[in-house]
């Protein structure tokens, strides 16, 4: 690909976003469309709606982006919660880290690579893009000690950020355990796999098991039936009667069972007349016939409930599960009335499910692929001589059509791995979410990343004629060749999908349909929440792109770093305005960040010896090793150092609260 | 080669075994040798010897084997405790399955491979091996359905057998819980990682600690100070005193520090007087400015001490790091002086160096597989075909020298491995010699099994003239293939060692020049433990050869049989007599070896995948497939059923010991 096609793509791209991004902030000023840009605020404030006319509402404006790099990091904490931080500060280390990255390939590496060989250059528009990607480094070349020195700047510097932000973040986690006050979920363990006796009910069954074994802190216990088909219909009966009645929420359903655990719970002391309030009793005698799925059980203090919760309670430990509750927004309830011992089947069978997707979505990335190696599609597809030697729909084609067609595929890939999660039964959304973000995260390494380089690798294969010593040459070229793919991938994946996002095409036209087609009253109650299962992969997978491009072909860095910039915006406009913080997992987004960087500048480092070996450079080689050992070295002492912090909860930080507490009277 | 060659090498070994076994049965009734044959029985009972002559001790007899196989279970469990019962399963279940592959293979499989081509088979001495084993089948052959259908009953009843012993290990190792009763390691953690403070001591330090978080049931702590030089040089003083003595045991220099711990804990109720004994107070004045390095905290209850080592103390979650204390006996003193901050530095260093020592090991095991191929040793070493050309002499250089080499190099690999565990800093023998045993594991797998396939593949590769197509057919043709030096190494490493384990080679030769060359007094104290971290991985190694080449080369099933039955009269005698039991891991042997079966199952699936397809039975590589996912499945349920228990103690276990306990009055 020459720059000028390079050029196109970006073109294109810039246009799209100046569009997209001025009609967001026309269109943010509408008042029908306030439900779709502000649902976070509107669901807070239930602030009263001007309709008047008024002409400024039309002129595109800047003010909201000033808004959003003003905010401060503990606005954004009360706003969105700890895993807004973290995915915030997760694009805060990337713009730092590719700022320098950028600054030291650009003036560092680019010109080693430009003026590699001795040839004539054209004028830069025309010339061909690998000119400035390591290919053009002669074998042997004495130049390479600057790739090794950039190399090992970054690596350097990227451990000494991510523990930065690492330490930043599980002191937040700590101040963020220590300031929640009141909070049901930590004075509750919820019970899974209660076996079955003949005589005695269930309810009974839990409280002489926890008064028996846990005596000094058991308060009280709720337990969780499985309904049956009739109570099944009843509240199918009962959903359907709350949306014609339009006033209450899209939660209805859930509210019985939701209620048992909403009323605060008490520290030690308090007397447990509270939760005499409860209509679970009735509830009880109704599906006494039901089968009793889980229980919630309540201790007098935090500690006791976080020391039930970790220790295994009977010699069978499929029995008597312990973990834990979810806050009380935060319980998937349709999983918890799963057997706890299905659970292992059911982690299999998605990991299967999940395996099989990934095999089976390869076909059409290889396709894509194709078709951005031109020569190709002219050899096999002859018909379509006449129209690809237009030099314009050509540069389309190589430029922009495969990635577009990537992204538009990779887009049923979020769904069917929450859909994935789901079935893997977790207890709570934030893990069920968490879960899913892993898989995407390994989906997208996997499917665009690797299948990428290997596609290409076979289609330069089939080309030449295959002896084995090729092999090797021919994968050197792909690794810094498949960054024209890449390059463009980070200006449509990226900065196009940054502008849908923030224009909400989806919810608009959600929005438009049910307003002026449907003519339905709007709901009002329903606001989603941040999809971290799509947006934490696609940053991440940004960064590792960066980091394996970075020495080998620089000119994907400012791109990056625009969409980063961009991406930092963006998000944060939307997390302070669109989305609700429903639940939240305390950061824990953090520890998968921090796993994917630490393998990306592991990979870099393995593809920078096997291009420096390509060189035959042995020593630039030999000097990528260190660094393994290094960065693994880190990874260590961030598990030894951190991550027990997001595992579970220090008892001196329990025991102070409860201190505090007490003293306090409360 | 032929099997008259392997006949040869089984000859040898038997003939070895006779002797060695004769001898043993000889020499046990020596009462000069008495120390090295019962030395456990001797440290236990403390017998008087009869010196007289009697003409009966040197007529070899059999009666130690009936009585070997005579004890029961119980008596196995008092003598050498649960890990040497989870071992003695081991051999249990090897002897189950391999019987049940034995009968399939020999009369199911063996004929098939025989008469699978129409060739002239030649008198069975003088025909060559690859005969037996799946080279001989024809491509697309009709009969690999048998091959699959053993292959599934072989995995359905391991599986089946996995269950059971596990289910009966978990089950002992909860009676073995129950049973224990006052057992102070089960009322003690050992904190590490205590940080310094500028004005108090250490000792109050932990004091204040644990009276604040752990108040109910904290009762009183022993630090441990790390011994500055002048310590060192006092107590190596001490040890040359002790020596010259004669009448103290060789671990005074530990008598000090044990002291602390082994008085036996009390029960809550009981008053802490009992802790008045001890001289600690003394030895805190006299070392008050040395470094603290670590403590034993006690605790009113196993449960309080089970809930405090399993809590995360402070938020930095290297300092107040807690675990259950090891027993008494079972703590490795060198290394609770360790900080804590260091230990995951040295577990990387010590992961690198086994790499390294594993990567180093791979010249001697190459050199020897060469050797192992006459035509190689023929072409490269042309002086030495005069040797070679007679019969008898290349027999032996094929069938028998290259596993002796071998077995004389993997004699240095156990020692190298604990060294790597012990700098690993493990605070406990168990821990350590258990850590051990996985490397070794590790690397018996890596480097006898895998290593011996891939360069006879590569030995193979260089006769040939090599296309891609080729390598392909060589491999699968190694796999099989190799089997004639697997069946040499059962033979050398499995027969022979296991007599000299008998013998206890080093053992008589080490008494004998302690008694009659160096004419010292017999140290009467010192008896060995039993070398786990030898033993249980050669065992697993045996298993997955017989997995792996079960059904592809089932010759190596009868030497394999005969084996595990000598393994289980030996062990069982050499527990019964030679070794003490000092410590007990309770059992945690077992998951290592559970998991090396799940592998060597699956590695046996993907492997018969291999060889199917190039059989070009699609049929039968494909029914290969659904078996791996089924172990897989079980593994995962295992690991769900029964893991937990091998990691913690159930608290309904722990309470119910503290009824009884307080009911009987104790």
């Amino acid at each position: 690909m020459k720059i000028s096609a390079l050029m196109t793509s970006a073109g294109i791209n810039i246009g799209i976003c100046v569009l997209l991004w001025s009609l967001y902030s026309v269109l943010r000023k509408q008042p029908a469309f306030v439900r779709v840009y502000f649902g976070r605020r509107i669901a807070e404030e239930n602030r009263l709606l001007r309709e008047a006319f008024i002409l400024e509402r039309f002129v595109p404006s800047t003010g909201w982006i000033v808004k959003a790099l003003q905010c401060t990091e503990e606005d954004l904490l009360a706003a969105a919660g700890l895993d807004a931080i973290a995915f915030n500060r997760i694009l805060v280390f990337s713009i730092r880290i590719f700022s320098l990255a950028a600054i030291l390939c650009l003036f560092g590496i680019l010109p080693v690579h430009y003026f590699g060989r001795k040839t004539h250059h054209l004028e830069i528009p025309s010339e061909q893009l690998h000119m400035f990607t390591v290919q053009n480094v002669e074998v042997q070349s004495r130049w390479l000690w600057v790739h090794s020195l950039v190399l090992y700047i970054i690596s350097g510097v990227a451990c000494f950020l991510l523990h930065i932000e690492y330490k930043h973040i599980a002191r937040l986690r700590l101040l963020h355990l220590k300031r929640t006050t009141l909070n049901p979920g930590q004075f509750t363990v919820l019970v899974r796999g209660i076996p079955k006796t003949a005589n005695e009910s269930c309810s009974s069954d839990v409280d002489d098991f926890f008064t028996k074994y846990h005596a000094s802190s058991y308060l009280f216990h709720q337990v969780v039936y499985k309904a049956g088909k009739v109570q099944k219909i009843m509240t199918g009966a009962k959903k359907a009667c709350g949306k014609l009645d339009h006033s209450t929420s899209t939660d209805t359903t859930l509210d019985q069972s939701r209620k048992a655990i909403t009323y605060p719970c008490c520290v030690c002391g308090a007397s447990s007349n509270s939760f005499q309030l409860l209509p679970t009793d009735e509830v009880a005698k109704n599906i006494d016939n039901e089968e009793c799925a889980a229980a919630f059980v309540f201790f007098k203090t935090r500690y006791g409930a976080l020391l039930a919760s970790q220790a295994l309670q009977t010699s069978n430990p499929t029995k008597w599960v312990t973990d834990l509750a979810p806050e009380p927004d935060d319980v998937y309830w349709s999983n918890i009335w799963l057997p706890y011992k299905q659970l292992w089947i059911r982690r299999i069978a998605t990991l299967l499910g999940s395996l099989v997707f990934s095999v089976l979505f390869l076909l059409p990335v290889t396709f894509i692929q194709g078709l951005s190696q031109l020569d190709q599609v002219h050899r096999k597809l002859p018909f379509l001589n006449g129209l690809l030697k237009q030099p314009y729909i050509s540069q389309i084609i190589t430029g922009y059509l495969p990635s577009v067609i990537l992204l538009l595929f990779l887009y049923t890939v979020s769904p069917i791995m929450i859909l994935f999660s789901t079935l893997e039964g977790p207890t709570s959304h934030s893990e069920r979410k968490r879960s899913a973000c892993s898989k995407v995260l390994y989906f997208f390494i996997w499917n665009v990343f690797f299948v990428n380089l290997a596609s290409g690798a076979v289609i330069s294969q089939l080309n030449s004629s295959s002896t084995t010593k090729d092999i090797a040459v021919q994968l050197a070229g792909v690794i810094p060749g498949q960054t024209t793919f890449f390059i463009t991938y980070v200006l449509t994946s990226g900065w196009a999908s940054l502008s849908s996002e923030l224009m909400q095409l989806f919810g608009l036209i959600y929005n438009f349909i049910i307003k002026y087609v449907l003519r339905m009253k709007e709901d009002t109650a329903f606001v989603p929440t941040f999809p971290y299962h799509t947006e934490v992969p696609k940053v991440m997978l940004f960064g590792l792109l960066g980091f394996s491009c970075s020495v080998l072909a620089p000119l994907i860095l400012p791109f990056l770093l625009v969409y980063f910039f961009l991406g930092y915006v963006v998000y944060r406009n939307q997390l302070l305005n669109v989305y609700r913080m429903r639940y939240d997992s305390g950061g824990l987004y953090w520890p998968i960040a921090h796993n994917t960087v630490m393998f990306s500048l592991v990979l870099t480092q393995i593809i920078c010896f096997g291009v420096f070996g390509l060189k035959k450079s042995p020593v630039a080689a030999g000097f990528t090793i260190p660094p393994i050992f290094f960065i693994l070295s880190f990874n260590q002492y961030c598990r030894t150092r951190f991550l027990p912090l997001f595992k579970t909860f220090p008892t001196q930080v329990r025991i102070i609260i409860s201190i505090i507490l007490q003293t306090s009277g409360e």
